[in-house]
């Protein structure tokens, strides 16, 4: 059964037969269940055959040098990694006294299942020793998203063909040994084994580790507690000691008994709490955990996802692939940030050890906007979490020699982490990004408390730091130089477009909160005229345009650059930077992600439609996506500019960068932003919403592979839902009260009960922009829409 | 005696006074002594105290890891670091079983003294042993210039005031241990003991230790010889082991009595040659030093000397300080490029461990414009280093993307070294100060020979790389983008004038050499296609100008940037890279060093009187001189543009960079380019030397602190000799055939034995500029050139 795998697609999960090992990281990424404050890798009960074991704490993180060639001024000195914690995941059983290993013996059967709707990952498996005796285990796992700090595992396993002698260990392991593969070889020791051993108990079904991290000086706790049925009675055996937790039930079942072991596994950890403090903690929760119950549990999950999907579905009828995709970005956007509560989100979510564990502008720019409008609890969490980080931030400032905060490029716990800083320090848009995060989340729930405690002073101290970084030239201008925008492939120029205009809204929004909340404003010493300063730095921001292309470069003199010679590009030179060195790619016309685009589709205002297509049309020709975030950006310009098939297509890259791998890093963990792009893609993209004024703004268009898009957003606590077929879309409000909005710039006031309906915009067929050569976006294996997967729908449990 | 020291003014050498143990380093760089292939630093013969050890071989280096937190493709893996070689220069002297050692007893008197007309280091001492027992020790040192594996001393210790047991341990000392500070633990554990000992023996008066370094495997040997001479007899035993060799001489002596022994100290060091074979060399050169002896060594280092200082001495009427100075700077400069044959001048000769023992573009652009006058022969030497490198800079060129050959930012064996592509890599303007060297070397010799086997190849490959590196616009303009210039407070900037000037000439040049050498070219396969595409490069080659200010920015868009804020920068932050972020000094205008002002020098047919006096004062506004390469560029244009007393001004700073230690950094060794920067401010500024067409032009000028100024240049075999006075300047040809010249623009041909005389040009006065606040040219401690010094002349050998 090993050697080969095939998932299924279904509207509701994912679902994989067979097992393959080669695969298997990638398998493990795609089934990490998190509930944003533990992530556990959808690794094998048993432990092994791995691909990368996994189990990550938000938060928890270890530091480590960060060494230069020729060090500078302002470097960081200390990276921040996240790191594997205690395994509390593990139950290893066996059969006749011989593991069950599923590399040896026959493996008769292997599926597992992500279920959407009640959020378990289940696993099925019958299994052959190499003595002959056959068993069946069957086990379902939960990450809670109502009981934070609780993880569980429903396992049973069962004698097939004869009497067994089982032995079930269940266990919490720490510092586990993992593949290596860190370059720095100085980085991979401080990782190696970056627990020590604090203290450790066992006793009755229940163990508690706990250790603390060696230089970042965390406190983490691990228990597992377990209640145990078996047909016939059973031994059962605790012990512990420093890297090792293990509780031990024996019994011998006969064909068709079964021994069911249902574990609880707790974790908890601080920076500042006493050792007595954590573990109690985690005790605590583990007592929780049981007397709720395994069914209790079940339960909760299955409520909690069901509230979710009534907010935050998107329905598309006539692309199953593309409707399962859809729905696993949605599922994993919550899982990371569902209960994340004053953490980061990071890249990666809870699902792998990719870039390192860090958080970027993902955040703020692709994962936030999509959670603002289904689970804005989460942004919230998410942006008090960027609020508690300002005093780094001030630091930070302060030692750029600028004013205000400047929020690091990557980090985890809060100061930079960017060892690269064209890439990273000079990439000042962040500051922008949260301070959009920050407006759009007011925007949508009115949450006036929060502007007024937290948001203000985040719009306050990124405005100080634009004005601080910018200067008005002779003319009046206002300029932004030596910046770095989204676009990885340019660094360090002059005038980026993207940056200006978020710059421009940002100190705009800065000025207006104050306004709002003056006395607020006030202890934070803003007086009339800095504010003043901050409306003059925007009205008279200085936004480069080429006349005699007609289109916006990037940056000053971007398009005066050198073309990327595309033909002499072979295929496996992709993605470019590690093909070419930075100076080749800084220095020419060449994009490794939508950044003027970006700035198309954030600040549409700042466009009229004609520049829209022409700079959609000559950065399309440029743009090779060597980042996973960038489709999704195409993909809503696309449709607007009215490419709906091209934007269709970029819209499946997007759902399908983790589902089909087309990064071919899904192993490290799930790309986030380009799973919320997805929804983006679909939502800002077909339905064509457009946030970035103080109404919402519709303007629908359909790809022909799609029949219908249906999808709710919670806007001031009403429930929004739009129904778009290619004849109309239908508006209406499901709970709360009335919304205004505009479709088509024409104002709606949507009432209760009174769904508003209005036909389709005809649309004038718009010739399909060229990508460079190889780049267009990935193709499905199986062409058009509504005929993929329409025959594959498939669940493992009947539901 | 110790804790003080005071330094002679003398117009032929330097003398110190005393021994000040915290200022040490700084002596042991002022005194070393070198022929470009040894190097040893002023060490006391005892050894210790020390500032820090030295003993270079050129080309010896030890291969280190460069590490990066977040690497990049072409990134350098390895880097290379000159090391301390076997140490042969130690002397230890026991007085009465008590050691000779500087910071017990009491010393009575010190002096030191360098002699530019024999190379000299001479060393008087009288100390009194803790025990009472007085002894005067004597002793001189050289580095030949005629034997070049060959250093010796002459050491003579004679009883004062009463017998006394001698015991002289002449030694030979490998992986000395050197004063800690490597930023790297890793870096510093690999040069900690770079030697690993070969082989080692001893035997009557000799010895030889064979080492090989551990990752780079360049094998070095290191022996000596001595004789010895007793009044009343001696004993003399030799040992050997794996890091010492020692001859031990030990004799009784009476008031007046004298124990002299000659040392003779022989390097050899191959990357290919075998033990036996490396070994031989160094007992052969001891052998013939033996042979010439002690007073015949003297006598050629004499001859030699007289010869260069004919052809190349600058003499200074009214300013005894700079005339020591500019000397002392000569001395250096042939010191380092003496005898380095076929090896890299590095930016520090080999005087000390800075910059890691590198080559920059210092050698072509500021050391070989000076050899080319006065020692033409190391020229040709230094350009066949750079063209035995041309495998390394095509391969590098290859990996960089680009045709031809780019070579290294920094380096010693010729692979780039630099860890920081912005200030390394993208300083592409390195391929044309080569360039530039060679047609200089050419148009002052007629060398054709060396333009056909070794210049025409520079000349081609650097060419090949500037029309791959540039392209033109849709307009027709040949344009350079995303490279650096010389100024490092700019990075990655489009169209620096500087390099885009000096690319055009490179060109230019590899052109006109193809034509003259079709053959040749042929066959390293430039056709008439390619020369034409030089050609057509060179003229379209665009030169960014600011209409609106009328002056030339640096590179595009410079003149937009941002003032720095020099009123609130506080003296103590200079040099700035030490308190800003590059990112911050990137984006403003604030320079490092001469950068177009540079490009004025080297390109002045490129400007206009008009645009170089108003380019040099809007450059003197922003220019920090955090760099020692630019005082004396700014010494050259300030002369141009008339304004006298700062050039006057800046050619002192340059010429007492080291003398005064204004950099602060001495200690690691001189600073060759600002060492030759002083002879160019002289000969370029006051001369007004310009050689960058086919003739030579001069336009002289004297500042009012200077009464005479006369200079010699060896130019095609003749020896062309001026002498400025503020009267008139006379050009005479004191040996060789006619030359011709242009006086202001004045076609002259000097005829040997037929000097000629023009009066000085009236030059109307010009405002001085202002240079950013505390950031003027530093003055000197007694005010007006004439009076320093003037009664200082002092010298501790009288000649």
């Amino acid at each position: 059964m090993t050697g080969e795998s095939t998932f299924t697609i279904d509207p509701w999960g994912i679902g994989e037969h067979g097992l393959d090992l080669s695969g298997q990281a990638r398998a493990e990424s795609l089934f990490a269940l998190s509930n944003g404050h533990i992530g556990l890798r959808g690794n094998l009960d048993e432990g092994e055959p791995h691909g990368l074991p996994g189990t990550y704490l938000n938060g928890v993180f270890e530091l480590r040098p960060l060494p230069y060639a020729e060090g500078g001024y302002g470097y960081p000195e200390s990276g921040q990694s996240v790191i594997n914690v205690t395994n509390g995941k593990i139950i290893r059983l066996l059969v006749d006294d011989e593991p069950f290993d599923l590399r040896y013996g026959e493996l008769r059967s292997h599926q597992r299942s992500l279920d959407f709707r009640d959020g378990l990952l289940r696993r099925e498996a019958e299994w052959t020793s190499p003595a002959g005796r056959t068993v069946k285990v069957v086990s379902a796992r939960l990450v809670s998203l109502t009981q934070r700090a609780i993880a569980a595992i429903d396992y049973r396993v069962s004698a097939v063909d004869g009497p067994v002698r089982i032995v079930v260990q269940s266990e919490l392991v720490a510092n586990e040994q993992l593949p290596t593969g860190a370059a720095d070889p100085r980085a991979a020791a401080v990782l190696e084994a970056p627990l020590v051993s604090e203290a450790h108990q066992a006793g009755g079904t229940k163990a508690v580790l706990v250790h603390q991290t060696r230089y970042s000086e965390l406190r983490v706790a691990a228990g597992m507690d377990h209640a145990v049925e078996g047909s016939d009675g059973f031994d059962a055996v605790a012990e512990s000691s420093e890297n090792q937790g293990r509780i031990t039930v024996t019994t011998v079942l006969k064909p068709g008994e079964e021994l069911r072991l249902v574990k609880y596994i707790a974790y908890g950890w601080s920076a500042t709490r006493s050792l007595p403090a954590v573990r109690d903690q985690v005790e605590a929760a583990l007592t929780a955990a049981r007397y709720t119950g395994w069914d209790g549990l079940v339960a909760e999950q299955r409520k909690y996802l069901a509230e979710f999907w009534k907010t935050s579905d998107i329905r598309i009828e006539g692309d199953v692939e593309l409707q399962q995709a859809v729905r696993f970005a949605m599922f994993h956007v919550l899982q990371a940030g569902a209960r994340s509560e004053e953490r980061a989100i990071p890249a990666k979510g809870l699902t792998g050890p990719g870039y390192d564990g860090h958080s970027f502008w993902d955040t703020e720019a692709f994962v936030l906007p999509v959670l603002t409008y289904c689970l804005p609890g989460a942004v919230k969490q998410a942006l008090r979490w960027r609020h508690g980080t300002l005093p780094m931030a001030r630091d930070r400032a302060a030692q750029l020699g600028l004013a205000g905060a400047v929020f690091p490029w990557r980090t985890i716990h809060g100061e930079e982490c960017s060892g690269y800083w064209p890439a990273g320090t000079a990439a000042f848009h962040i500051g922008a990004d949260i301070a959009a995060a920050v407006a759009r989340y007011v925007r949508a729930t009115a949450d006036v408390e929060f502007e007024r405690e937290y948001g203000l002073e985040l719009l306050v101290e990124t405005a100080r730091m634009w004005r601080s970084l910018g200067h008005h030239d002779a003319a009046g201008r206002f300029r932004i130089e030596g910046v770095t925008g989204p676009d990885e492939y340019s660094a360090v120029a002059d005038n980026n477009v993207f940056t200006n205009l978020m710059a421009q809204t940002n100190l705009r929004d800065a000025a207006e909160a104050a306004t709002r909340h003056q006395q607020e404003s006030a202890a934070l010493g803003v007086d009339t005229e800095e504010a003043a300063a901050w409306r003059d730095a925007a009205t008279a921001m200085y936004i480069p345009y080429d006349e005699k292309l007609g289109v916006h470069p990037q940056a000053d003199g971007f398009t005066d650059h050198q073309a990327w010679d595309f033909d002499a590009t072979p295929p496996e030179n992709y993605p470019l930077l590690l093909h070419y060195p930075y100076f080749d790619l800084y220095r020419k016309q060449v994009v490794k992600q939508a950044d003027l685009v970006l700035a198309m589709q954030l600040r549409g205002d700042a466009f009229t439609d004609e520049q829209k297509a022409r700079n959609f049309a000559y950065y399309e020709r440029l743009t090779v996506r060597d980042s996973s975030l960038s489709a999704c950006t195409q993909a809503v310009i696309a449709a607007e500019v009215g490419q709906l098939e091209l934007a269709y297509d970029y819209t499946a890259e997007a759902a399908l960068m983790d589902l089909h791998d087309l990064g071919g890093n899904t192993s490290d963990g799930l790309h986030m932003a380009s799973l919320a792009g997805a929804c983006i893609a679909l939502v800002q993209g077909f339905g064509g919403l457009r946030d970035h004024s103080g109404h919402l703004f519709f303007r629908p268009r359909l790809p022909s592979g799609l029949a219908r898009l249906s999808f709710s957003m919670l806007v001031r606590e009403s429930l929004l839902h739009l129904e778009i077929s290619h004849a109309r879309t239908t508006y209406s409000v499901l709970r709360g009260g009335p919304l205004r909005l505009l479709h088509e710039g024409e104002e709606l006031v949507i009432a209760p009960g009174e769904p508003v309906s209005r036909p389709m915009a005809v649309v004038e067929p718009v010739e399909r922009c060229a990508q460079p050569p190889g780049r267009e976006p990935a193709r499905r294996k199986t062409q058009a829409g509504v005929q993929i997967g329409s025959g594959a729908v498939e669940h493992l449990q009947a539901e």
